[in-house]
């Protein structure tokens, strides 16, 4: 039976260990690293070995720093008493790159998901509790909460839970706009999205 | 303007390098590594590290192997008057998998394309030229040379010219069979490919 040398068989398993990376992907990367001359696969090794290396979780909002509070957080020109519910830190990334946005950020690590073993204490959302309590001890009350967890059932059904948990508070609790998207094209479009588009219609 | 820690950054960068990885895909990747807690990343990128560790090109055919000469062009149960010319390691892996060939490989490491400077210098032509030599003056004739290149155009041209310069040893000079793939339905193949399956119909 014909067989790869070991590194390259042990480097093409691990690879598959990724989402989205099956045995012909793998393969075919492998080889690719295997021929760029420019020691990309060291470099590339290197880079992920170190990847965790000062990166700490923000002690406010869970997102990515390298201190122990991130610079959103630790920012005097943000609005504190707004306050975005997101699913993962992507979320931050992309609702940042549209600088639609002067608030803070509340990253709860993935949704609500009883299949797969995934329930409250799992996510962020004691953490949220808390965070809302203590900004109203300290005066600096947080007039809007913005569940901006993705538009999936397991999104929906996240941002559902926290603002029956977020009720006894009494805050103005909001949900991101639903409906076309840029560049949408009727015809194309599901009924549900066209649904809450014609609900939510707002005056020219 | 908001970032993401260097180290993650760095990392979103050179999984950018890999082919058909863009900025969304290397984000997706960096923080499934980051969250997964198994130190998949540290396991990959040790892997990647020692990719070539242990791993040379065998003087033969220059296939993959840990030694000197593959296990392939070391077998003595070989056919050695079988010489099949593929582009890549890959294809070897392909066609051995098949169990439907038992001569020897030769691999070009790639294919000639003039327009990204990839002459037939660039290719092992020279050394499949000399290896057909010296396999002659041993006495072990080749019968017959199978060029087993893709069947794009960059592949079809780099057949062609190998047959051309293989005509003065005067051997026998074959190409794969060109036809209809295992479930293809005619209606959805395109014109190439059904003129050529007609042209090399065989008897029922």
């Amino acid at each position: 039976m014909f067989s790869l040398p070991k590194s390259i068989e042990t480097l093409i398993a691990e690879l598959q260990r990724l989402p989205g990376v099956g045995p012909k992907t793998a393969s075919r990367l492998a080889f690719y690293l295997l021929r760029s001359g420019q020691n990309l696969h060291e470099s590339l090794g290197n880079a992920l070995i170190n990847m965790k290396n000062g990166v700490n979780y923000c002690q406010e909002c869970f997102g990515l720093t390298e201190n122990n509070v991130c610079l959103i957080c630790s920012d005097n020109l943000r609005q504190k008493n707004l306050l975005c519910v997101v699913e993962e830190v992507l979320d931050v990334v992309a609702i940042e790159e549209t600088h639609a946005f002067k608030g803070l950020y509340h990253v709860l690590h993935g949704f609500l998901s009883p299949l797969d073993g995934i329930g409250p204490s799992d996510l962020k959302i004691n953490e949220l509790k808390e965070r809302i309590m203590k900004k109203n001890a300290d005066g600096e009350n947080i007039s809007e909460i913005i569940l901006a967890t993705n538009a999936s059932v397991e999104g929906e059904a996240t941002a559902n839970f926290i603002s029956q948990i977020l009720k006894p508070f009494n805050l103005k609790t909001t949900r991101l706009a639903r409906g076309i998207p840029t560049g949408g094209n009727l015809e194309y479009i599901d009924k549900l999205t066209l649904q809450r588009a014609m609900e939510g219609r707002g005056e020219f």
